[in-house]
């Protein structure tokens, strides 16, 4: 699949599109190179500080979580038709106990800009630095919000990805 | 100018776009009705808790601050070619001290689903209601941003508006 450098606008209808859906995999690396793909359904695109950013939030207990923390950076990608059921998979087991990309055969590609790998098979892709971090405080939600999502203490980590390039399907 | 519903895709383009150059107005209102419109440069939109969101950043010590406090929903205003000097004046004087709207000719029109108004000058508006809120956390920052925008210990409250309605002119 011939991929090229692109803007934020020509892939942001299709990431949000995926987001309200089956979801974009985010994907992220140790510093022993071992890396993982994780489901998401949540993500904000836009600017702060000055800078084009991607916002993932990930609960502290996700495997994802202990590798963002590790190299600092992390990819988006956007999967193309038909790999619904690799994305539904890449959200229920745990990269702990499972070398996704191998079980579900991914192919890990190296990224140009970031440590994390994108997934060659998707069709979008962003490369992203962790320039800013903050976390969901608990009081200051509402109380609907609290309800459905936060039975436990697992507060998401919101990691600030500067977006250092966006890549799509020629 | 006629205005109607839209997807937020059919105006992510121009509001990213804009928050990168001039920038977009912000509009809050307290309980006593009195409105106010700040301009943005930073801005996030995507997915959180399941729905679609808007996060803007506003420091403690903005007005804005204390409208959004009050009624606990906001406005985001992509302002059309040629209000340029519109938008530098409401991001260089405070709502403290003047009436923006009256001082510089924008009309307020009454939100549909939220209490503030959006400005009827403006060719595509975000009716938001927050249902959370963060901070930045000077500690996660990068060195990089904390030094650019944080000489003082103003860190900004971040605020997750569900977005409400999108509109756009015909």
């Amino acid at each position: 699949m011939l991929k090229v450098e692109c803007d934020i606008k020509d892939i942001f209808e299709l990431t949000n599109s995926k987001l309200g859906s089956e979801g974009l995999l985010l994907v992220s690396m140790d510093l022993d190179g071992k890396y993982n793909a994780m489901t998401i359904g949540w993500g904000l695109i836009g600017r702060v500080w000055g800078d084009p950013i991607f916002m993932v939030a990930v609960r502290p207990t996700r495997y994802t979580h202990r590798l963002i923390e590790k190299t600092n950076d992390f990819t988006v990608n956007v999967p193309n038709d038909g790999m619904e059921e690799i994305v539904n998979y890449c959200g229920t087991v745990s990269g702990r106990d499972y070398d996704k990309f191998k079980e579900i055969g991914l192919t890990a590609e190296k990224g140009e800009r970031v440590k994390s790998p994108i997934i060659s098979e998707c069709i979008a892709h962003y490369e992203c630095k962790v320039i800013g971090k903050s976390k969901v405080i608990p009081d200051l939600l509402s109380s609907e919000v609290k309800r459905r999502y936060y039975s436990s203490e697992n507060y998401h980590t919101l990691y600030f990805g500067r977006i250092l390039s966006t890549i799509k399907e020629k």
